[in-house]
């Protein structure tokens, strides 16, 4: 797997196995801080303090992918402006405007097909391509910006896990689970330098006074990932790899030499990483309860979430045949090994708010 | 055929038959006007009277299609503000964001891919998704916005033409050729509907002191669409539907159900139009020359233009099987009757200029 940067977009279309049907465990999350979003934008916001002529409110969600969660959020985000600062005020009547960020192989096309009509709409739509590990939009000008459950993506796989000579090598596993301490160092330095890249990119974009709302995920402090139930998936599906590999349907070294650019942080370590960056202030960061955090999940919608987010990049990989063999033989793994939801650990989801100094 | 508002986008993809392979002659169209479009910029163009904050450059170009034509215009533009004004001047060094506007049906997926890399682009890039018939961004959030080779789509086909028991019903016509008196008032109305709509909508959209541009088709005062090269061809093409009927490879009734939503308006039609609208002013209105018009063009290179421009429309219309014959059977047909270029009247190009009151 070649270390630089490359983006992986969710599954595109809209059939049974693209994100756009298969992210409801993200939906769920989304919903469950729909209403601390509308509280924080109350709270937080405040529109004639920024600029007493304006007359569009621009909004951004950065790696919206396809839909139809992105939807929602704006939706909720633009309900909370109006219901209270634009009515108390009385100010001009305000537009907004919203853009829709992702990779530039993103499927905007299904974006743009899936979402409600202008004539339905209460904002004006445009979409943005481009890494948010990089500008993506003029100075000073978005309002309110958005991600959710993107920025443990990152912008590439860290240098040295696939390097054969490093320590940090990667060989057996195809994620950072925390097993290996050099791999997960590899990881943190990525982490590290590509959460900068992306509260940097966001200050300038961001006006003065303007929110940044993240929804993310990430491990209780102490917490390895392999221990957690969605490391555990991730680890199982590099197992049905590795059986692949005996059998000569792929190669071990084509797996020695594959990582997932994601990286979980632990939930103080992420908060330190936000804090030095001084140009915005974290008005609120804590663990927040995903809505379905203690319904055991389907094997069916495990594998179909992680179908769902693994196909691509798997898929540049190994190829067509691999990715397909590989989640009917996960599916049975599962079913052979069905995860103790109980038992594990798991990934938390966490909130941040962070106001633009 | 559906009269109700519906939108063809230009074949997809980058394909051999797709429109971003075979735009060469809008692109000769616009190179053509290049450098008015420059002068413009110089002339009518004031940065600093627009406002003396500006940190943004916001740019549209309304019916962009797939590129790579609407690339080059927005790098032209871009290039005209960034030399003059801006070094001249010595503001705040300018952002530049542009939209690039299509119906939601157009290929955004092949427009983002075929961009540059944001690294050697000197602009923010947004699709907007969207009729240009309606409101597609926020008010006074442009400053300058381009169309060419848009506006002789209307927003659907005009009431009657296709409709048996009306006296506009455009029988033995897949256009409004202007043979028919009754048909060309029809889509008169209708243009005229659209074209109001259009002004009125980038009225409101452009800054005031922004501009419009625009490059488009029309017709010399007194000519009809049935005398020019471009309105043969496409008469050309209903012929070979016509002989696809009597095979019994469609059928006549689909034929006289069908009839394109496009319309050329003569010179002066068009100038009075645009001059009833208050909110711009025109600053300049001329034919222009289009560079290869003294050019007779290849069989090849007309069947491909046209099939580009209109393979979606017949194919949803007639279906896949009869677009390709009849593309086949158009192909022959030029062959064995190879226009005349010398002996047609021409489509004539015009550029205008509007400055935002």
């Amino acid at each position: 797997m070649s270390t630089s940067s490359h983006s992986y977009p969710m599954s595109s279309g809209d059939d049974q196995h693209s994100y756009n049907n298969n992210s409801s465990y993200q939906k769920a999350g989304i919903d469950g801080i729909g209403e601390k979003t509308r509280q924080c934008i109350l709270k937080h916001f405040d529109l004639l303090n920024l600029n007493s002529n304006l007359s569009t409110l621009r909004i951004a969600d950065f790696g919206c992918a396809t839909g139809p969660n992105t939807f929602h959020i704006v939706e909720n985000i633009i309900d909370s402006v109006k219901s209270t600062h634009v009515k108390e005020n009385n100010v001009v009547p305000l537009e907004f405007q919203v853009f829709f960020n992702d990779q530039p192989n993103n499927d905007f096309s299904t974006l743009f097909r899936t979402q409600s009509p202008s004539s339905e709409r209460e904002y004006f739509s445009a979409g943005v391509p481009g890494s948010f590990y990089d500008r993506v939009l003029p100075r000073n000008s978005i309002h309110i910006g958005h991600t959710s459950y993107t920025t443990h993506w990152l912008s590439k796989v860290p240098e040295h896990v696939c390097d054969k000579k490093s320590l940090a090598w990667n060989k057996n596993y195809i994620q950072c689970n925390n097993l290996l301490e050099e791999v997960t160092r590899a990881y943190q330095v990525q982490f590290k330098k590509d959460m900068k890249v992306f509260v940097e990119a966001r200050a300038e974009e961001i006006v003065p006074g303007g929110l940044m709302i993240v929804l993310g995920q990430c491990l209780l402090d102490g917490v390895p990932l392999f221990k957690t139930w969605q490391g555990i998936v991730v680890d199982m599906i590099g197992d049905c790899l590795m059986d692949m590999a005996k059998e000569g349907l792929t190669s071990e070294e084509k797996i020695e030499l594959f990582s997932f650019p994601v990286y979980f942080p632990q939930f103080t370590e992420l908060e330190k990483e936000i804090e030095q960056h001084k140009s915005f202030t974290i008005e609120m960061m804590e663990i927040v309860r995903h809505p379905l955090e203690d319904t055991p999940l389907s094997n069916k919608v495990v594998i179909s979430m992680f179908r769902a987010i693994l196909y691509t990049i798997i898929k540049e990989h190994f190829g067509e045949d691999v990715v397909n063999e590989v989640f009917d033989r996960f599916a049975k793994k599962l079913a052979q090994n069905p995860i103790d939801f109980n038992e594990c650990e798991k990934n938390v989801n966490y909130f941040m708010l962070l106001k633009r100094k």
